[in-house]
């Protein structure tokens, strides 16, 4: 499915251990993607020591340790080919329908992302997971001089996708361009093509390090996720352990029965300390989960 | 159950065709409560003409046609005895969030509700459904002079149940006078000593007609429909004919078929002008549905 | 200071009582401008019988009687060039906060506008008045098909104020387009080149009758406002007469004892049906009102 | 006008340097007073290196360093009596509205809080300073067990006062404890009854240290300002040194020259590190501010 030369890396395995990276974050969000057998949300939104629900208010790594300008969470349905996307503008931590939803619903792939804005307005279509037909797209990072690159970036947009832009970030802009480059047939060509024009677009303009990112993005069935930035000094990113693994180093662990054997989480920070159960995505590098078949890890590169 | 001695009445026949009541609302809710098959929200909420979405703007019947002081829904999921309870304050027109919900969520049994305030704050603590436990409630209507009487009531409400009162409103002070008086054991008869203490409470204080209400309340299995005002000129209430009755008289109509044949809808304003569709609840009665037997309709007076 | 050829008709006389418009209004809000000497805002916007409160539970005049999508108020302070926007996104009618600021701010020159939206997101950045440096801007009306023409007019937008653009209306664009033509040199002028470039952007995308609007803008010092569509069928504007007039015909009238005679009112609706107190725009023009000197009226065309 | 026999101290000199307290806080708000002559409020809230709206992302004093369930200020205005109260339930640090209105009102007299919610409902009904005609009131601290005290504290609210109660916390429960205790006529008598009712009604409950409070009060002239808790390990709570000694101290601080002489400031957390420029206030103490004459300070012991 990928045009990545690159051989195919298993997803799953220890790589990654890098130190972490010096972040020079202008603002920092959390993601969490989950997929695998049907869960409840709240079993991975709220139950884990350090949730991504307990992030929105002491995230560990990163400049802002408060992730309190809106959160939105996406998750498909059976029977329906576009998914749910609920967001809103206050913090995570406090909202009681936030609460409700994710102790109601149960979904094989869902997304929740919390935001930590520093400048554009927190507003209910600047939240994350963005969606086009039955495609999720979320995102921590920034583009670099934004407000001097948004111009020409929006002209670079699909004149019939154009309309569809209803809010002011950097974000919801990449996915649009991911969009238009193809993200449907290609996501990691698309994706490559997204990032190599906001770079051009950025040295046109003198910004010599124009993107910082860590993307999820879904068609609700397989699930991709980027890490790059041109610095080469990324956001951090981590994917589970396979879970069988998991529960025989930890079988005293009650979280883990709740989880089951198929289950991958893709997130920004890990969700507890628990010894094994996380791995870091390398720099430029990018995955693929499926619900068959064995996970992938290849490089990234823009193009 | 019940230990009114009326002789049971069927919930559907078609009496109460009544004149419409003369109202002097001083707000004005509306609400819909479905038990049936699992039926995806949103053809209830949104696909009829007149659907309760569309009433939060346009409300026919009543002295506000607007319904836009916030809303809420809950819904029963099979394996959850407690409700999912989604409110918000803004008005549900124009809520992004309750029409994913409401395009994604399929739920044998629940409730909706839009508000229209005059006077106590715009808050999620105000806005229906109420929950306790499995329990929920709601209410269009209101208790004449409640800042008046609100501290002899709130004195009458039991002692543990008093922490659990959240917000301001008349309605969420009747739910927990019912529970008071045993809801949980005997629905009519708990209402009716509410009933009677909002009464007698409001004669001590010089308020001739205290009460004037429809409410609904449920545990998930069965529901209870309340029409009662002092003044015995209760706000309209309304319940839907058999399904298959209206399949046969009405075979060219859409929106009927995604409706099960079992569907029991009861709403404070019909949705839409479906001939033969909608029964009017007489004055000063009460209606169970269950999901097997015969629906019952009774007389109600206070206790 | 107007390049406007025509004759300066007075602003007050009795022109414009023309038949009520046949609108095909797509969304209808209601704003109030007023000029004059410092004024509490709650004088205007809470007191008279017809209040823009009031019409955002009960507009008259129009398709939508509800404006409950947002508001927004602005208003100057003597020592301060650029003037303070209080915008939310829930309806003005239960807003505590206006109400508070409303009784306790007195300006000589605001702006206050209710939103009623039938598409884009209801958000801060969507609600008027829209401000750059010392300039407010408001609007009543559409750009037809304006999904379609958005691109093509974000375009024309100079590029340094593109980044400005935070919300997703028609209305905003506007307001940047007229920047872009010279708003702050020649406020007349750029909405005329405004006007056209609509226009000509509809014709191209085969909108026969692109633009509808009710236009008021502001430096802090002068107040121009603008009725035009490009079908002659604009949506409603009224200017007060002069208030020692009024008086005279209304000496009973307590509401008018709070105004000043220098006090000028341009509204979408009349506050009120006080018998000589309101005067309509006529079509195709637009009107100046400045502290000293005469008021102006002239035609308006696009350019 | 206090009854407190203990000798009148001055409030400003250099007292209450005592330890940081080991502070166990459910929840932490903070607040900020201000009296002198009349400030732009911005200058206070936001100017500041370590201003109240930055203690909203990063408070350092307390269990929670995040402030972000709701805000409110209050300010009294020459002509009226009753200060306008402007809340709401988003973070301080993004609200836009609160940016505008602390950039365009001027005031001699000011409340501000941030506020930090553990439990009850984030409301803006919950929010402070709560108002009772020219009365504001605002808190940080709690009482503990409060679900368990609530109904008995509740009655006795004299039954006048009860209606007026909107939202669920401690803090207005407080304040109405206050009033019905004779606030309007004797602060600190009425604030020590409160206290005294709530630490009886707490050990009858079997909680031994039900009371951790700093309040502010004013009636719009004169403000007060208690600082106690029952187990005598009370929140911080600070006053600013006099203003000329602070200029001739630091005559290169920019900030200071906005700064009128009379400027008397209570806060509880010091804005920024200027050396002298904060005095704790003693444990169990109270401090009177008034715009003539001396400050005072006084012990504080509940009746």
């Amino acid at each position: 499915m990928t045009r990545d030369a690159s051989p195919p890396a298993r997803w799953v395995p220890g790589g990654g251990r890098g130190a972490r990276s010096d972040q020079k974050a202008v603002h920092m969000c959390r993601w969490l993607a989950y997929s695998g057998t049907p869960i409840l949300l709240e079993n991975l939104l709220y139950r884990p020591v350090h949730s991504l629900i307990d992030q929105s208010l002491h995230a560990r790594m990163g400049v802002e340790t408060t992730n309190g300008d809106g959160f939105g969470i996406g998750w498909y349905m059976p029977d329906k080919d576009s998914p749910a996307v609920v967001r809103d503008i206050g913090p995570a931590w406090s909202d009681r329908n936030l609460r409700e939803i994710a102790g109601h619903v149960v979904s094989p792939l869902f997304f929740a992302h919390i935001r930590a804005s520093t400048g554009t307005a927190v507003q209910q279509t600047n939240c994350h997971p963005f969606r086009y037909g039955r495609w999720m797209w979320m995102h921590n990072g920034a583009i670099e001089g934004f407000p001097l690159l948004r111009r020409d970036l929006a002209l670079a947009v699909r004149p019939d996708l154009f309309p569809h832009i209803e809010g002011s970030t950097d974000s919801e802009m990449m996915f649009y361009l991911a969009l238009t480059f193809g993200l449907e047939d290609d996501p990691r060509g698309a994706v490559a093509r997204m990032a190599g024009l906001v770079e051009r677009t950025g040295r046109q303009h003198g910004v010599a390090h124009a993107l910082q990112m860590t993307v999820a993005v879904t068609d609700g069935v397989r699930l991709w996720a980027f890490r790059y930035s041109t610095q080469r000094q990324s956001r951090s990113l981590f994917y589970s352990s396979r879970v069988e693994t998991l529960k025989s180093l930890h079988p005293d662990v009650a979280f883990l029965r709740d989880i089951a054997d198929d289950a991958r989480l893709i997130v920004s920070e890990p969700l507890g300390d628990l010894p094994g159960a996380w791995n870091e995505v390398p720099e430029s590098s990018y995955g693929v989960v499926r619900p068959e078949g064995e996970d992938e890890m290849h490089a990234f590169a823009p193009e």
